[in-house]
Order: C-alpha cells, then structure tokens, then sequence
C-alpha cells in the first residue's frame, strides 16, 4: 500500500512544530501547513484544516507544546500553561476530543515526572503518546474489521472515517487500508455525502492515495449501486453510540442502513470504544444539530435555491441498534449490537 | 394559488414569438426570454433555458411556427417547412417529444385544412392545441392525484415533475397545485436532487412561487425526516413506465420508494399515459443513461473530487412496480400497479 499522507505531526524535537495537510484544500491541492505559534495551532483548528475528533485531539496537544516551548520562566510555567490550554479550547467549542486531549496535558503537566523531566519535555512526550494511541487504535480496528473483508467484494462507505479524521488510518477505512495490505482484492463507493461532500472531497481522495479502487456516487445512487449487486458490505464510522447500540453518524447514515437491510447487506460501524456513551441509554436521547441552511443552498460557493427558501439541514441522523450487523471496536468486535454484548466489551 | 408562471407561451397573434422562462438562470434569477426566430428557439432548447418533455414537445412545436410565419412565398412552403423541421430536430435528439410534436406538426400542414385556412394559421392552431392538451393533461392528473392528499400531510419530491417540465401544472406537482386549490394544508419536502439540484433550483422555486410550503432538503435527509414522521405520502413523476409497472426516474428515486416501504409510506407515481411504452415488458429492459462524471464532480463550478477519480453517474433508477401504491395519470389511477391495470386503463 502507498503511505498515506501524514494528518497531523510533530516536526522536529525542541523547539519543533506541529505540520498538518491543509484539509481546506483538498482534493484540489495537497499542501501541509506548518503551525509555529498556538494561534496557528488555533486558526488551523478553527477553520477546519484539521478536522475529525481523533486529529482535533492530536493537533490541540501538539498545539499546547508549540504554545509552552518557548517560555522560558519556570515561575510562570503554571499560569502559561492555563493560558495556553484556555486559548486553544475555544478554537472548537463543541469538539469533545479537543477538551480531552487538552486537559490530558494539562494534568500531565502536574505530575512529579514533570519536575524531574522538564514540563516541556513531558507534555511533548505526551502528546506523542496521544498520537501513538490513536494511530494504534485505528490500527486495530483495521485488523479487527479486515476480517470481514472477502476478496472480490464492493465496500460502500459514507462520509470521512479515514486517515485524514485521525493521527493515521481511521476507523471505517482502516478496514479498507488493512484488507489491502494483506492482499484482498476490492473495490470501495463512497457517497458525496452533502451537503459538505466529505466523502467526494475527503474519502475519494485518500483511497486514491492509497491506491484503493475507489468510485464516487451521489448519495441518492446508493440504492442503484446496491440493486446492481455491486454493494456486498458497508462500513460507516461513527460520532456517539448509546448503551443499546443506536449509533449517530454523519446525515444520511440512518438511509444507507435502510438501503442495505433492504438488498440484504450487512451493514457495520467502526468506532473506537471512547465514542460509546454508557449514559445514554438509545438513540432517542441524542440531540440532532441543526446546521446552516447556506451550507445546502450556497455551499459550493454558487446559489443553487430560490432566495428565503425553508431548509431542513440535520448534522446526524441516528442508526437504530437493530439495523447494525456489527460495531468494529479496537477492544473487538460486537455482534450482535445490544446493550448486554457492548458492556461485555467495554466493561469486561 | 398565485398564477404559476408560465413556462412557454406564445405571444401575439401571426406573426408572433415564443416567450419561454429562462430556466438556466433560475433560481436566483428570473428572466422571460423571447424567441423571435428558429435559431433563437433551437438554441434555447439545445442549451436547457427550457426542459422537460413536454414543455420541449410546446416549444419546438410554436418555434415551427416562428420559422415559417414569415415565409412568403407559398410554393416553397413545403421545402421551407421541411427545412425549419429538421432543424429544430437537431437540437436535442435524445428528446422524443421534441420529435413527436415536430411529427404533428408537419403532418397537420399536409391535411387540407392547412390549404383552406393557410398553413401558417393552422401550424398556430396546432401549436396553441398541443400546449393545451398538455395543460389539461396536467389538470386531470392534478384532479386525480389530489384526492390522495390529505389534510395536514407532509409530501416528499423527487427532481422536478413541474410545471417548469410542462406547459403549466406538471405531474407530480400537478396533484399539489390542485390540492392547494381545494384548499387542503400540507407541506412538500423537495429532494434537492444530485446531481444537478433539480429540486433545490426548480421544484423549490416553483412551489415557492406558488405559496406551498415547501422545505428543501438533501437527498441524504430523506430517511430522516420520514422517521421523524414528517412524511405521509410520495409523489414522484416518471420518465418511462414498462408493461408490468416498473418506473424508471430520476437516479435517486428507486431509494426513496425502497425508504417509503420501509416507513409504511405509500408511494405514488404521476405521468401522463403517453409515458407508458408497453412494449417493454418490465424495468430489466430500460437501458440506464451514464451520464458525464464533471456533473458529479465539478458541476457546481467547484472541483469538489479529486482529478482522476473513477465516478459512477447514472441518470435513471427503475423503481420496481412492486413499490409502487398507484400511478396517477390523466386517465385515471393506477391502483394496484400491474400490468392487467395498466393495459385496461390505456387500452380500455
């Protein structure tokens, strides 16, 4: 397999920096962006040229290094670093990946070693780790899902759970990077996935990279693609499951899962076992954003709609439990999706 | 109801011109244009300002008209017509009511009434009648269709199957126009329709126009908003109907019947009777136009996938007449769909 495009990365030792693929760009132009102060850090997550909750976390950890590398009074370590986790926390507001990473290093930076080590050195070991994690995680959702991979088979995916949403190969197409290492021959559609096209701009792009047999559709076409027999599998990522299973993904998820239970394909959601919320019990309990109607009538930079017209612009939708064949964690697999069977795993 | 705006109409008496909207620059922007001469009306058909069977069927019908009115010398009118014919064929070919209308037209200046009244009168005469059959066509399918809405409903649209497509009320819009008539309150959910946003520039502009609530939404959102129950009823138009009911549309329709039958929605189809062609015996049959993948992926003006990228770009679906609760057309509903029902309703 070609190597995939770093998402996020340290460059250097200390003082170093953080370099990440401007995502803004894609897929027409591949440049890395190289973030030397936190406010770049900042501006880079703020405006989405990193993006996904796993690289959020890495680039916001990194981010507290670049802003904590170059103080040079130890008195002052403390207050600096409270200004620096602050500032960055209000570069993504709602991104829960974010104020996790961030408060990781922020109690790293409290511990003894960080005395005897440096702080700085610390917090950058740190969030090496944080990347390390994720990239081993991703790694073994791969394994787990490549698994039910068969030769010859057509794989639909909807939005981006790739490589450029986390520190490497992601959730949903880590299934696909790890069945091509080992040889399986398969051929993978991705939805536009509107209104934002991630899945055009995004999940085209990096299976071409790799050098996956990639086809783009429209979202409305999944059904044809399925009747034609092209479809045998389909592998989503997710944003929060519930206690029973009830995954909420990316709009249009919910419709795809419809689609393959109807034509009789299985239907599968990777996911790392942090994106299980135990407190929520179904998917009834989810709240469904609604986003800017622009993002539908303007979001390609041309006016597509009549001026004042009402939008119906839903962020997620959620995927009753008993439409899942099976949720692919990096702890293993769950099959079948109940509530009994995700506690075994999560809690066993 | 606000007076919908009229699609084609000829303006004036002999000579006169053909007034079509100029349907390239809606939704933002709203322009009559005037086709004074044959080129000026191939051209507008060649480059989409008007669309729709039988909207092309009207307009190629009074641009025969604009090319002969202005003939004087009687002799040659036979070569002249001929001349003004062919030409207007050439400038959309796959289309088979631009064809049909061209036919009638041709053959009505060689009955003897055309020497008694003069042929360009009853070139105009016939022109003025194929637009007025086609309204009342509409008619009777909004007649028939609107007793299927019910009060309070929400109805979901695929594409456009409007009055812009047709000399006034279209199908599929044809039942709202007429339930909004008789005083019934609903709303429309317009899909926006990938690739080329039929819904979201023409179906949510001409509903809009005619004060229904219409809310538009991403073909991906469809699925949602019927879980949320949003959604009683579908009305869909067709481009071709096979023997035993199997309807092929718009690239996305077949998904939103499979969706339909999995909320317990009825899902209906609105086309006139000339959309059936019994000569095919089921939907295996119809061939599926590929279409250019620049739609898909540049056709917002934006390059929204990456260069190379492999692209699937089907521009109908077959929804199996099996999904189908009822076909409405001018002569009556089709219900339950089959092919005993639909030989007896055309040929009864």
């Amino acid at each position: 397999m070609k190597p995939l495009p770093r998402t996020v990365q340290w460059i250097g030792d200390l003082p170093g920096h953080v370099r990440l693929i401007d995502q803004t760009l894609l897929p027409t132009q591949v440049a890395y962006r190289d973030c030397k102060t936190v406010e770049e850090v900042w501006e880079a997550i703020r405006t989405l040229r990193v993006r996904g909750a796993p690289a959020i976390g890495v680039a916001a950890a990194m981010g507290v290094v670049v802003g904590i590398q170059s103080h040079t009074d130890p008195a002052n370590y403390g207050k600096r670093l409270k200004e620096v986790a602050d500032y960055l926390r209000t570069s993504r507001p709602t991104a829960v990946n974010l104020f996790w990473a961030i408060e990781r290093m922020e109690k790293k930076a409290s511990e003894p070693e960080a005395l005897v080590k440096g702080v700085t050195r610390v917090l950058l070991a740190e969030a090496l780790a944080i990347e390390e994690e994720d990239r081993r995680m991703c790694r073994a959702i791969g394994r787990i899902g490549a698994d039910l991979v068969q030769e010859g088979q057509g794989i639909l995916t909807h939005c981006n759970a790739g490589g450029l949403a986390t520190a490497e190969y992601g959730t949903a197409l880590a299934v696909m990077y790890t069945a091509l290492e080992q040889g399986k021959q398969f051929r993978v559609f991705a939805d536009e996935t509107r209104p934002l096209l991630q899945g055009a701009r995004l999940t085209a792009w990096e299976l071409q990279q790799a050098g996956i047999d990639v086809t783009l559709i429209c979202d409305n076409m999944a059904a044809q693609v399925m009747r034609e027999g092209k479809i045998q599998l389909v592998v989503v990522g997710a944003d929060r499951i519930a206690a029973n299973g009830d995954t909420a993904n990316k709009i249009g998820t919910y419709g795809v899962a419809v689609l393959a239970r109807a034509h009789g394909i299985p239907f599968y959601v990777a996911a790392p076992s942090s994106t299980f919320d135990l407190a929520i019990k179904d998917g009834s309990q989810i709240p469904i954003e609604q986003r800017d109607p622009r993002e539908i009538t303007e979001g390609l930079g041309k006016v597509v709609a009549p001026a004042g017209v009402r939008v119906y612009n839903p962020a997620f939708d959620v995927t009753p439990a008993e439409l899942i064949a099976g949720i692919i964690t990096e702890k293993g697999l769950i099959q079948p999706v109940n509530e009994a069977a995700i506690r075994a795993l999560l809690e066993g």
